[in-house]
């Protein structure tokens, strides 16, 4: 069956980890932590104690430090809440089919992150001159392979200087309220609100404030576009998330009470707004205004919703596309790429409209 | 992994039995008999011996008749090359996701089918004037859901009076030279070139010449095209074989050696001829004309092959697409239908020409 799962939650892989959530089990504005996709790289979740897990801010600052956890939950917290969508969400509905964890659309959620924005430990520190990007690096580690070669290597990811120092960017020891769950991070995570997944590292242990770009595993060989006939040289890293739409109720496949119903979803772009959702109910041709509604955050989704006046009898595909405050908007279907990253093509699904029995 | 298998024969369901080819093992004029694919109805292989097994035909003839399999196959024979596709055949990369088995490219090969043209057998039997259709039942049966309804019903297909007498259409008994084995449809098998394979009834034992076209299920409520909103009285059955084109070589994600390259396939279309086919090693951009070769017959696949230098490093999108001697060629995306029957959009494939390590 290529339909999707009717559980809430479905595994793709056990080792790594990784998990995304059933279209349905999105339709609220918190995505339930206990639900929340999961994308890890490597077999072992990092053991962590509290009372010995410290983070090391290091590289090119004036005053390098090295806190722990019970004094990084000291400083002045704060709360954002922020869509997360790991960059290979939608992967599996690309032509030709594209390399890697197969997820369907559920690999989004949005959570309520707390924690101590990364500007201000990196202000504390007080990066030199010149410097350019900071790396994050989790304490999960494993073998990878490239071409051929088995490397051994610790996750890693950086972000330019000037991402790092968004006010909403966070070293996070909560989420939902409460502590970070080990599969989610524990102790400490770095959230990146407006970027794939791959920036927000998990267990993160070290900062590295840098001269040059970083040039590693994850940066350079995973989590970059690779598009038809590209050079390696030209191979550009994931970043910031693309504007994109889902409709979370109703389901694909599901029956419908002919009458009036209220199709329901959400939708987000790069930290900006989303000022206009549009619902097709018949394959694409005429399209129809949804409402949004609900609460509003820099780097949230929002929730949208329009009714639909189901009378004929059949099977109708429904459609919904975003559009954002620069104007952006989603294709009807995404160049290929080899990982198939960001794939924001346009969502559709189709219901039954049942005819007399 | 939303990848090809890498097995040459792959199971997508036990019970029915159901099983796909995989593209590099369509490589070939014939396919051979242990990997062509399977698309059974019910659970069960409805037992067959020669010495009982009877065909009968009757309806609207002058003449009723009530073969044994010893006397039909001593009756003149006569042998076709023909292709059969699965209706369902690459339904899994249509968008939305559609109903039914989750066929990707393999459902489809091409044989050598023996036994006594229908025709001859019609002809013997005399239809009376005003016929309008054949229909053809199996001895398969079993249970059916339809709107929560459970039915018990033999598989049955009907044919336009026109396409029944045509000179390629066959009561077969041998395929690829050997007895049918169970599984295609021993002791007797339709073959009806040019048509969706669900024509192609296996286990035949009744033939029924027809005044008023048959409404049976397989006929009205399978093996139709459900369109997007498309009332129950305007769904139309699946008939002939739509233009369609596969690169067997190389398979997706291979990594091929850099240098000159031979890319092959088959393609085929309703019993008339492929004139073009197009090759493109781009991702779209630029197609160049491949070579058509091998053997030819009316509702058989031609094989093609074009070579390709490839010498830049990358990871390269290949399609292939065909054109037949009415002008049909096939689409970039094919528009959805409920149980995606009759996919025949662009077949696209990604390979790797390595760098230099």
């Amino acid at each position: 069956m290529t339909q999707d799962d009717s559980d809430e939650y479905r595994t793709l892989s056990e080792d790594p980890e990784c998990r995304e959530t059933a279209l349905p089990a999105l339709d609220s504005w918190i995505t339930p932590t206990e639900r929340f996709y999961v994308r890890n790289h490597f077999s072992k979740i990092p053991d962590a104690s509290p009372a010995t897990w410290r983070l090391s801010i290091e590289g090119e600052v004036e005053t390098p430090s090295n806190l722990g956890y019970e004094e990084l939950s000291s400083l002045p917290a704060r709360t954002v809440v922020a869509t997360l969508e790991c960059a290979g969400n939608s992967r599996s509905y690309l032509t030709p089919p594209a390399e890697g964890v197969g997820f369907r659309h559920g690999a989004v959620g949005n959570a309520e992150w707390t924690g101590v924005p990364l500007r201000e430990l990196l202000s504390r520190a007080g990066p030199k001159q010149g410097t350019v990007e900071v790396l994050f690096e989790g304490a999960d580690s494993g073998e990878e392979e490239e071409e051929g070669v088995k490397l051994e290597i610790d996750y890693a990811r950086s972000l330019p200087l000037e991402k790092a120092l968004d006010h909403d960017t966070l070293v996070a020891y909560q989420m939902n309220g409460e502590t970070l769950q080990p599969v989610h991070g524990y102790p400490l995570r770095l959230i990146v609100p407006g970027w794939y997944g791959m920036a927000s590292v998990k267990w993160l242990r070290r900062i590295t404030v840098l001269a040059t770009p970083y040039e590693g595993f994850f940066q350079r060989r995973r989590y970059v576009y690779i598009r038809n006939g590209e050079a390696q040289s030209n191979w550009q890293p994931v970043t910031s998330l693309q504007v994109k739409s889902l409709i979370t109720v109703p389901r694909h496949g599901e029956v419908v009470r002919p009458g009036q119903f209220t199709v329901q979803g959400v939708a987000w772009s790069e930290g900006c707004e989303i000022t206009r959702l549009e619902l097709s109910t018949d394959g694409g041709r005429r399209w129809q205004d949804a409402d949004l509604f609900g609460p509003q955050a820099a780097g949230a989704w929002r929730r949208w919703k329009s009714d639909w006046l189901a009378t004929t009898p059949g099977h109708f595909i429904l459609m919904c596309r975003a559009v954002d405050s620069r104007g952006n908007t989603q294709p009807a279907s995404m160049p290929w790429n080899f990982r198939g990253y960001a794939n924001n093509s346009i969502h559709s699904i189709a219901v039954e409209v049942p005819g007399e029995q």
